[in-house]
């Protein structure tokens, strides 16, 4: 593969590497267009460069954003569906049907977990929703639109502040928004009669998001507000992935771009809830607890290029 | 009295008012030069003028920051202390001394306290620190200086960013800072060996500091890790005047200052941190908990002036 193709895979996909402010959910739909990019006008391309343009872009894409199961499966199931296909052409319809197939599965998700968040928001309530999610968004945005009233406590989600986001979001669709900083729900969430949350990965031991979700969490518990984590059930992973997202640190010039001498910075972007700090995980196939969740934890194929451990091949 | 002296007394409480960095004894300290800045030069002026005077500044001061007890205690014994003098060198003698008094007690207290927080971190060890606490400073200032060696984990504490006030501090200090945003705090405390605060008053539904202390105190909890809201006995009050800190919202542009139609902001400055969640309150007096506090809840008088409902006098 050409210098230049790498470089133009790893510009497309720049964008989802430096986006701190979407969720899973939403970076999954923008990686969807990444790969149709990719593919674009290659009829002619040999079919065994076609093959490696994917595998760079999949690579990239899942190295990108690795706490993001979404983004996972997706190019995991583009390496496994075009493995066997002989011709370009053969690549980019099998490509093209397989991200087609998984966009439809993202939004049917979307509208079956918001159905049944309309049943858990109480009329006339307050709700607290954390970090942003395009999930919980649209969840909150069809009960509004169903007629039903309500409003949302949201916070900024320091550093990046993807809570003014939400608030933006809702505001827009017509939701009354109350917002404050992070530290401060602690005031705001005993008025509450549920909190919302999106994901980015599931695994046996919890769902990982947004830093800050455990101590939402804890807190939730302690002043009994039920506590849903909204996701599709693309987001379960294998245990052995769940913990990629302790590698996802950024810059710690975005939390104090002049810190003194004899500071050191941490900035992580993710941290786990455990199923047991959880009300519930609302899918597009029910509201699951951790009693339930065995059946989609079934072993999935993992293609080569995104194996967590490579296997070391032993050439002649 | 002259328009011109309750403005300029106005003028003078202004930077305490306006403070959002610093804990209630480094303002009490401020409050005292305050003071003596209104008694200076006064020696020919009228005994009634002056006690006046004295009383605008004692008012204005603990309206300034009705959350912080240390204020409220120091304001209230000028004005006991002073009521019978009859002339104004007996009133600014008085006045004098009560200020000497209070700000050797803040020292002595500050000392005393530092000594116990010695024993409480674990050579080596990482300690947690919330918000600004002066008190909490020069505990861990002494404890490097005579020899400990330790790390602190300090957050921000938005929207104001006192804990960078708090990191700056201790890192010119020679103690190794490792900040980081609010709701990171969950992925550093389970490595730390203890937890400080300060705190801003005291009364037996527990202590009031920056909000966001009620959310460190539930995590501490659920981690197991100690947690101490150091302060001299000075902040114990009654608890009438322990919920004072609700009446004071800052404005909403702190935490976001172009907000879009539809969100409205909330920003409260502190929360309640309830005794069952404190490891301990480390005073000039050894390390309270909740089953010792009663004799420090003694009924003080309380000056005519600042109490909290006006009694309604009938005149002729």
């Amino acid at each position: 593969m050409a210098e230049s193709e790498n470089k133009s895979i790893s510009e497309l996909v720049k964008p989802i590497k430096e986006d701190p402010l979407s969720g899973a959910a939403e970076l999954a739909l923008q990686a969807i267009v990444i790969f149709q990019a990719v593919v674009a006008d290659r009829q002619d391309e040999e079919p065994e460069k076609l093959r490696d343009l994917l595998r760079q872009t999949a690579r990239e894409l899942v190295s990108a954003q690795p706490a993001m199961a979404p983004i996972f499966h997706l190019a995991n199931s583009v390496l496994l569906n075009i493995a066997d296909a002989k011709t370009a052409a053969d690549i980019i319809a099998i490509c093209q049907k397989t991200l087609d197939d998984y966009e439809k599965q993202l939004c049917d998700s979307a509208a079956k977990i918001a159905d049944q968040v309309y049943e858990l928001i109480e009329p006339g309530g307050l709700v607290f929703a954390y970090s942003f999610s395009s999930t919980v968004v649209s969840a909150l945005l069809n009960a509004r639109s169903r007629g039903k009233y309500f409003r949302v406590v949201c916070t900024e989600a320091r550093p990046n502040m993807e809570g003014r986001k939400l608030a933006s979001r809702l505001a827009s669709g017509g939701i009354e928004v109350i917002h404050t900083f992070d530290m401060a729900m602690g005031l705001a969430l005993p008025n509450c009669c549920a909190a919302f949350m999106g994901c980015d990965c599931i695994a046996r031991p919890g769902v990982v998001n947004k830093v800050g979700s455990w101590m939402v969490a804890v807190s939730c518990r302690e002043l009994k507000v039920p506590l849903y984590a909204l996701s599709g059930t693309e987001k379960f992973v294998g245990d052995d992935r769940l913990f990629e997202f302790e590698k996802h640190e950024r810059p710690g010039q975005e939390v104090w771009g002049e810190a003194p001498k004899g500071v050191r910075m941490l900035n992580n972007q993710f941290d786990l809830v455990p199923f047991d700090l959880l009300t519930g995980l609302v899918t597009e196939c029910g509201i699951l607890t951790e009693a339930d969740i065995e059946p989609y934890m079934t072993k999935y194929k993992v293609h080569e290029d995104l194996k967590l451990e490579p296997v070391l091949t032993v050439t002649d």
